[in-house]
């Protein structure tokens, strides 16, 4: 079971990325951070950043290939990538992979 | 722009029902209260509940229609429809319809 992030301001309306293969619901921090909890369902997605982001796994897994590298590492539940601002990364998922996405 | 539901504890990690044609992520009032916040994607599907649920359309629309009527009933952004306990419900969408779900 995922812990709850306590005393944060949703907004229910659901960002859909790639028809669905990613969904998200943007939240913010009692002190105003702004930040996505979200799903990829199985596919290989190409996301663009503008802020830097981390993205957090919090259930699944995923691979994920930075702009900057040829690599695909893989990212597990309790594990982070850090993704730089305006740059670019590749995602492959297989199973649904749990994401927080925390930005700058 | 959606209104944000303040001071809930947001469940990270998402339901992916129905190959992702629906996904939410559950949430808690500060009172205990226990409801979702989720996305229908352009499909017709049947939900089945256990609780009494209401149904709170925050953008979009739906086509629903429940196990005690024959009549597909539209349901808007802003307004909500009510299915009993231990029951059923079609729901028709061909654009995404973002709901809140409340449950008893």
């Amino acid at each position: 079971m995922t812990s709850p992030l306590s005393n944060v301001a949703l907004d229910p309306k659901a960002n859909v990325y790639f028809d669905g293969k990613c969904v998200s619901h943007n939240f913010t921090l009692a002190d105003g951070t702004k930040k996505s909890a979200g799903v990829i369902l199985p596919a290989t997605l190409t996301f663009n950043t503008g802020a830097p982001e981390i993205m957090e796994c919090v259930a699944g897994w995923c691979e994920y290939k930075l702009a900057s590298s040829d690599a695909w590492q893989r990212s597990n539940a309790g594990e982070s990538f850090s993704i730089p601002g305006n740059s670019a990364f590749d995602i492959r998922v297989t199973e649904p992979y749990h994401y927080i996405c925390h930005f700058g």
